[in-house]
């Protein structure tokens, strides 16, 4: 058939399933590509399809990273696998102190996955593109056999421009800082796992699943003031905290009354045993400063439409160094140990 | 338990499994981090275990790619997973002309997997980066239940440096062109769906899965004059020629006498009805250049190791326009149809 014509005649539907022959690299590859990811993510570079994407940065000091996403399910509460490909990685550029502007899109798809919920993550993922002025530049779409991957996997990587003296590694926390934390923790792992485990809880719980740039860019104005940055996903605050203990090679003593916890998460936790500081967030961050810059830090959180949780949650002392301590809520004192993993396997 | 006393009683041994919280963020995570990725690929950024890597690079002119792998089966001959997901994005940030600087590595591994295995694909991984001196800087893995994935999925997305003056996208090519291969077509595709058929041909066919910094990096010196590179990967050369002819809107003409292809590539190619144009390479290049630089494009290409089977294979010409033409051994010709893509999943 001659492939103008194919093109013309054989329109994607949106009853359509994937094939294997989208992942072919040839003529239905390009269908896919042309009526799907670049109709709904193109930009002048992505829309040149080359080998990869050719950029020019306005600085030489660039922030790199990837995640790949095998969320379940792949539509939840208040977000899908797209939207959370898209904040993930812009997030983790933005916990380097860098401003995020290009991401790469991975895909591995099930064959018989439906079109139709392909375009839906697409559309969700360009949602946040738009917010957050990142654009997607390059791409790879590779398919699978029924039964060799679950539905839809994406991989984002992204590029980033670091802002100048902005140094916000887990390992730059000092005695005398503070930790604040931007909103309330655990609703994107409660979110996912009381959708997955079909529990009702009658509620409005949703995941906080958001890109982070335009809630901490007035942060960085900091420069050096600023320590640390760290988004609290897998393995949740407690991770995020014992890593900055760890690598600072500091004490973290955090109150557990001051850490802002929905009610409904908190419901989700004790229904099925979990943790809440063990539980992922997707659209808030730890945030580690000196204690004098700590009120205008909370200002400026909480001047913005996704900071009104905000809190400070604790401080940084040089003893007991490399451990986190929590002051429970009865009076009592706890060692909070990073997670060992198995709770919550595919909440990202 | 204390979370020293776990890393250092829980070594990872050799006939140990992956388990789903070796995906989950917290110990287990960094247990598989430290004692594989870190170890067989570490460096000083990648060491940092933050949320991204930080890079200075010494040209804001840069390329970024992004390729997912899922080739069945993960071993093959001349080749694995490891090999082919550090190769094929080297290979897309050479196409366009740039020096591969750093890689991202995103792992999707099926619970269960085998460790052995794992450390296996790392570290033919890690034999590509030393010759390409390629690093890479940052990393996510995942972890799926059994069943939910086909063992390993690898993607690796790249930064490369674009050499001053390159300029060798698909849409360059004019008529007086020539079109030359700087090796054999079609013994990747051939090694792997022969191990995956079980096919024996009682011969030495391997996979050409090789970095090619190396072969092309000379090329680059010709500047603009250099046109197009394209590696002819998913699709084979026909994807290769179909996407060059349509984008420089010229006509390629191609003899099929000087077209290098194994016989033991053809061989397989005629058991399973599969045309050898169609079939994947990931260690080959296809190169167009104007005719009066043929003779010296040819001479560095057969100086390297990689390039002895380097020829010219065809011409660039006005019309047809955006379509490719094949003169047949036998003297007659016929059109390249772009392939649908149905031919071989999963071949990278």
């Amino acid at each position: 058939m001659n492939r103008q014509a194919f093109l013309n005649d054989v329109k994607m539907k949106n009853d359509q399933m994937i094939l294997l022959s989208h992942g072919g690299g040839g003529l239905r590859s390009k269908q896919l590509i042309n009526e799907v990811l670049v109709k709904r993510l193109g930009n002048p570079v992505l829309n040149m399809l080359d080998d990869g994407a050719l950029l020019t940065l306005d600085r030489k000091d660039i922030v790199f990273t990837t995640d790949s996403f095998v969320v379940r399910p792949l539509f939840f509460p208040g977000g899908d696998i797209g939207r959370l490909a898209a904040c993930g990685t812009i997030n983790d550029l933005v916990m380097m102190g860098a401003e995020p502007r290009y991401l790469s899109l991975g895909l591995i798809i099930e064959e018989g996955f439906s079109l139709r919920d392909l375009e839906r993550a697409v559309l969700s993922m360009r949602e946040i593109l738009d917010v957050a002025k990142v654009k997607i530049v390059t791409g790879d779409t590779k398919v699978v056999e029924k039964g060799a991957a679950a539905g839809l996997f994406i991989n984002t990587s992204g590029i980033g421009v670091r802002l100048a003296n902005a140094d916000t590694r887990v390992s730059n926390a000092r005695p005398g800082d503070v930790v604040v934390v931007t909103g309330t923790l655990g609703d994107h792992g409660a979110a996912v796992i009381s959708c997955r485990e079909g529990i009702n809880l009658d509620s409005k719980l949703e995941s906080d699943v958001a890109p982070l740039w335009g809630l901490i860019a007035p942060l960085l104005t900091q420069g050096t003031e600023l320590h640390c940055l760290r988004d609290p996903t897998r393995g949740g605050l407690a991770a995020a905290l014992c890593d900055i203990a760890e690598a600072s090679r500091v004490g973290i003593r955090v109150r557990e009354r001051e850490i802002p916890v929905r009610k409904e998460t908190l419901g989700v936790c004790r229904l099925l045993g979990l943790d809440p500081l063990n539980m992922a967030c997707e659209g808030r961050a730890v945030v580690v400063c000196p204690e004098r810059l700590c009120r205008d830090v909370l200002r400026m959180l909480h001047s913005h439409p996704m900071g009104g949780n905000a809190r400070a949650i604790g401080v940084v002392e040089e003893q007991p160094a490399g451990l986190v301590v929590l002051e429970t809520d009865v009076g009592g004192e706890r060692i909070v140990e990073m997670p060992m993993g198995d709770d919550l396997p595919r909440i990202c």
